[in-house]
C-alpha cells in the first residue's frame, strides 16, 4: 500500500470487508501483540479519547485508522470495563463523515466524555478539510446511549476563533459549579505559539471563550496537544503535551513529552492554576504520550497513555498495526510529585500456574511467556542489571545502582531498533542508599516499569526476537528479592 | 438487507469495510451479547472447527458468515486460548475462494484439526459450487504455522464418491497406527439415508475409502452431520448430529439432536466401533449441535458445542448476528454414561467482588449482572423452582423434584420466544429421594447447567428482558445452599 493523501484519507466505505479481515488477523496474530492491554484491532492506535464512567462501567475509546499504520481518516473505537482491567472490544463508536461536507469529513479527532443524564455526552475534535484541503477544526459533539448507540450532533459547538490557528483541538468537557467548560490545545496564528484555552456553556450548546489559561510557563513551544485537567488529593493538575518545548524549560528525551504541572486550585473564572509548580515529566520511558485523565464518581485519579509517539514509526508498521494504550494508572500526589500506580484490579490477571519467588540468584526465570508481571525489591548498595526478554545476545537492561541511587533503561540490545535517534537509554535518580522497589508488566512488546510505588514509571515498546524470554540478573551475588506471576490476557 | 443466493454468497471482497465495522460494533453493542464465551465478532458462528492442541495452546475455529444472521459464504474464524477459558480473537483464519474456481468457492465448511510436525492440520470441507449452482463437496486441506499463518493446498484430498449425494462433509482427522483416518458424514445417493463414512491414508494426500461405520445404528435419520470419534476413559466414544433421525431409536426435543454412542474401541480396519451402545442424547437443553470433540496430548477428553441449531432463529436476528459456542467441557465416562463437566480453569473466571453465599432464603441475589456462576446444593425431598434472570412477570425456570427425581427446564416464562414450536420445556430423570447440585453459567442470554457433576447439561439461550437479574427461590422454606460467584468477562 502507498500511503498517498487519497489512501489515508479514503472513506471506510470504499475499504473492503475483506481487506479488513486480513487486517485485523494479521494484528491480532502477531507475536510483538499485546494481550492484555488495549491495542489496535487493526491498523494504528494513537491517543486514548472519552476515557469516563457511565452506567455503572467504566469506558474508554482510541484514535484509530484501522486501514494502516499511519495517520489517515480517523475514527473513535470503544471499549468498557467494570475494573479498569478487563476491557470489552465495543467497535467503531465514532466514523468519520460519511458525507463529504460533515464537520469531521478528514477525521473524527480526540476529545472526552462526560455522562450527562442517562448519556454519555462525547465532545470531539471534527477535522474538517475543504475541498482545497484547508483545515477547519470543528468542535463537536455527539451521544452514546447505555447500548452504545451513538448520535452525532447536527451542529458543531464552536471552532477556532481568529487568534488561533488551524491547530486547535482536543477538547476536554468537565463541569464546574453548575457550568461546562472546555480546555482545548491551541495554537495562537500570530506568533505560532502553543497555549492551552478555556470556553465555558450553560447548556452545552452555545459556548463562550473565557480566555488563554495562565499555568506559569512563559513558553510551551509552537503547540500544546490533549490537554487535562484533574483533581489529585485535592490539588489541580494539568497534564498536556507541548510542542516544540524548549528543554530548559522541562528536560526530555522523546520527540515530543507528555508534561504535568500541579496547582493548589484551577480558578475557571479566570482561566488560571493557582500557584503552578513547575513542569514536569510524566513517565520517565520512552513511548508515553497523549494521557488521558479523569475523576471517577469517587474522586479518584486515573490516567491512561497512548503508548506510542506522534511522527515515529515502530517495528510493526511492517505488520500493518502500530501501538497499544498504557494500563490505566492511578494518581496521588505526594509532595507534589504525581505518583502514578498500577489499579487495584490488575492483580486478578495474575495466573497461579507458573508463578514463581526467587531470590539472590542470577536466573530468576529461564523462559516467560513474555506475558507477566514481576515485582523485584533490590537491597540498598546493590549495583547490577535486571536483564528481561534475555535470550542468545539480547536483552532489556535495567540497570541499577542503589548505592548511588540511579535506574538507566537500555533497549538498545532489545532487539529490533526502535526511534533510536532520539536514544536508547532513559535514567531517572532515585534516593541514593536505599532499597528499590520495581514492579515490571511485560506484555510481549510492552514493557511498564513502577518504580519505588510509582514514584517514577517508565513504559516503553520493545521488539525481542521470538525466543527472547528469559529473566536474570547480570551478576550473582546481588541481593533481591523477586516475585513472578504469569498474566492471563484480557 | 435481502438475503437472497446472491447476497449470502457475495464474496467477502465485495462488502465494504464500512458495512463489516457497523456489523461489528452492533454485536460487540447488543445487551443480549455473550461476555464469557466465543461468540461471532460479527454476523452468525455456527459448528466449531479444528479444536485441537498445537504450538503449546488450544486452539478452536468456529463457522462464521460474518455478514449477517443467516447461512452464507461461511469461513473459518480462530481462537486461541492457554487454559480453555481464556480465549483470544485471532480473526478470519480460511477465507472461502476468493477465486470463483476456487474448492471452497461458495464456503470453507466445517472441518478440524491436528498437529502434524511445526505446523497445524487444518482439514475442511470445500463447498463448491458449479455455474449451474452443483454442489460438489470436496474435503480440502490447509497449513496453519505458528504465527497463524494459513496457507490452502493446490489440491483438494478427495470427494464424494458415486455412493454418496452431495452432502458428504465435516472431515474429522484421526491418527492410528501409523496412519492418518477421516471420519466425514455422509448421506447415501440411492436411498438418502445418513451414515458415517471413514477414510484413510499414509501421507495426507493419497486417500482410499475404508468404509461405512458400522456404529450399532440401522437407522440415522437422512442424513449425520458433524462426526467425532474421540477416546474417553478408555472407551470409544462417536458423537454426531443425525438429521430426521426416528424418535423411536432415540428420545430428543430438538429440531436435530446431538447424539453419542459408546463402543469398547474403534476397530479402525473394518470400520467397527466395538460392543456399540444404544444412541443417547448428549445435551438436555435446546440449543446444542454440532459439537466437536478431541483427545488432548495428556489424553484428556474435550468437547466444545455450536449453541445453535440448524433451519432455526433466534431473536438477535434483527441485529444481525447469532449464535455462540459452550464453554468448553471435560468427558468422562461413569457406567457407560457420558459426564460432561466444566474445565478446571473457569474458576479463574470468578471475580470476589460480589461473591455471596445464601441458604433457604427465597432470594438469592436480589440483582445480579446475568454474568455469573451459580452452585446450588438442593436437599432430598424438596419440590420447587429455581428462578433466574427474574423479574416483574419474567424468569427462567429449573423446576425440581428431588422427592420424585425431577429436573425440568421451561424457558416459556423468560422473555422473547425461541422456537417454541419445539416445545419450551426440557426434562431430565434424577435419583429419587437424593440431594441435586446444579453449577449454573449464566451469560446474558446463555444459560449452561450442570447436573450432579455433569450427568446431565442443559445449554439453552433465553432472551430476557434488561432488568430481570434476580436469582430466587420460588417457594419459602426450601432446604438448599448457594454459592454466587460474577465472573470476568473474557
Amino acid at each position: 500500500m502507498e500511503w498517498t493523501r487519497a489512501t489515508r484519507y479514503r472513506p471506510y466505505a470504499k475499504w473492503s470487508a475483506r481487506q479488513l479481515l486480513s487486517l485485523q488477523a494479521q494484528a491480532a496474530n502477531s507475536p510483538y501483540q499485546m494481550r492484555y492491554h488495549i491495542r489496535p484491532q487493526s491498523g494504528l492506535l494513537n491517543d486514548p479519547n472519552g476515557f469516563s464512567y457511565f452506567n455503572g462501567c467504566y469506558h474508554v475509546f482510541y484514535q484509530a485508522f484501522p486501514f494502516g499504520p499511519v495517520h489517515g481518516m480517523k475514527s473513535w473505537f470503544h471499549l468498557e470495563s467494570p475494573d479498569l482491567v478487563h476491557w470489552d472490544n465495543r467497535g467503531l463508536a465514532i466514523e468519520p463523515g460519511p458525507d463529504p461536507d460533515s464537520y469531521d469529513n478528514a477525521g473524527a479527532y480526540s476529545g472526552s466524555a462526560m455522562a450527562i443524564g442517562n448519556q454519555l455526552f462525547l465532545m470531539y475534535t471534527g477535522n474538517h478539510r475543504t475541498d482545497d484541503w484547508v483545515r477547519i477544526p470543528y468542535q463537536c459533539g455527539a451521544w452514546m446511549d447505555a447500548d452504545g448507540r451513538v448520535t452525532k450532533w447536527d451542529h458543531y459547538l464552536f471552532k477556532n476563533p481568529a487568534q488561533f490557528s488551524e491547530h486547535f483541538r482536543d477538547p476536554q468537557i468537565l463541569k464546574h459549579d453548575g457550568l461546562y467548560y472546555c480546555l482545548l490545545g491551541a495554537q495562537k496564528a500570530d506568533d505560532k505559539t502553543g497555549h492551552l484555552d478555556l470556553w465555558k456553556s450553560a447548556d452545552l450548546k452555545e459556548w463562550e471563550e473565557v480566555g488563554i489559561v495562565d499555568f506559569g510557563v512563559a513558553n510551551a513551544g509552537y503547540m500544546i496537544e490533549c490537554p487535562n485537567l484533574v483533581f489529585v488529593d485535592g490539588k489541580a493538575v494539568l497534564v498536556f503535551c507541548p510542542q516544540g518545548l524548549d528543554k530548559q524549560v522541562a528536560a526530555y528525551d522523546n520527540i515530543y513529552p507528555n508534561m504535568y504541572v500541579v496547582g493548589d486550585d484551577f480558578d475557571f473564572v479566570h482561566a488560571k492554576l493557582v500557584n503552578p509548580s513547575p513542569m514536569k515529566n510524566l513517565d520517565d520511558g520512552f513511548d508515553v504520550y497523549a494521557s488521558q485523565c479523569f475523576n471517577a464518581p469517587d474522586g479518584t485519579a486515573y490516567a491512561i497513555s497512548w503508548v506510542g509517539l506522534p511522527d515515529s514509526t515502530y517495528p510493526t508498521d511492517t505488520e500493518n498495526w502500530a501501538n497499544c494504550l498504557s494500563q490505566v494508572k492511578e494518581l496521588h500526589l505526594v509532595n507534589g510529585h504525581l505518583l502514578q500506580q498500577p489499579v487495584k484490579a490488575m492483580t486478578s490477571l495474575r495466573r497461579s500456574a507458573g508463578e514463581a519467588q526467587v531470590a539472590n540468584q542470577t536466573t530468576i526465570v529461564p523462559a516467560s511467556n513474555n506475558q507477566y508481571e514481576l515485582a523485584v525489591k533490590i537491597a540498598a548498595n546493590q549495583q547490577g542489571s535486571l536483564q528481561l526478554a534475555a535470550g542468545e545476545g539480547y536483552h532489556l537492561d535495567l540497570n541499577f545502582d542503589t548505592a548511588a541511587g540511579q535506574l538507566t533503561i537500555d533497549r538498545g540490545p532489545s532487539g529490533a531498533s526502535v526511534n533510536a535517534d532520539y536514544g536508547t537509554t532513559r535514567q531517572t535518580m532515585l534516593p541514593a542508599g536505599h532499597e528499590l522497589f520495581l514492579r515490571v508488566f511485560v506484555d510481549h512488546s510492552l514493557c511498564e516499569i513502577f518504580v519505588n510505588d510509582g514514584a517514577h514509571v517508565f513504559t516503553l515498546r520493545f521488539f525481542a526476537p521470538d525466543q527472547a524470554t528469559a529473566i536474570r540478573m547480570s551478576t550473582e551475588g546481588l541481593d533481591y528479592q523477586a516475585h513472578y506471576w504469569p498474566l492471563q490476557q484480557m
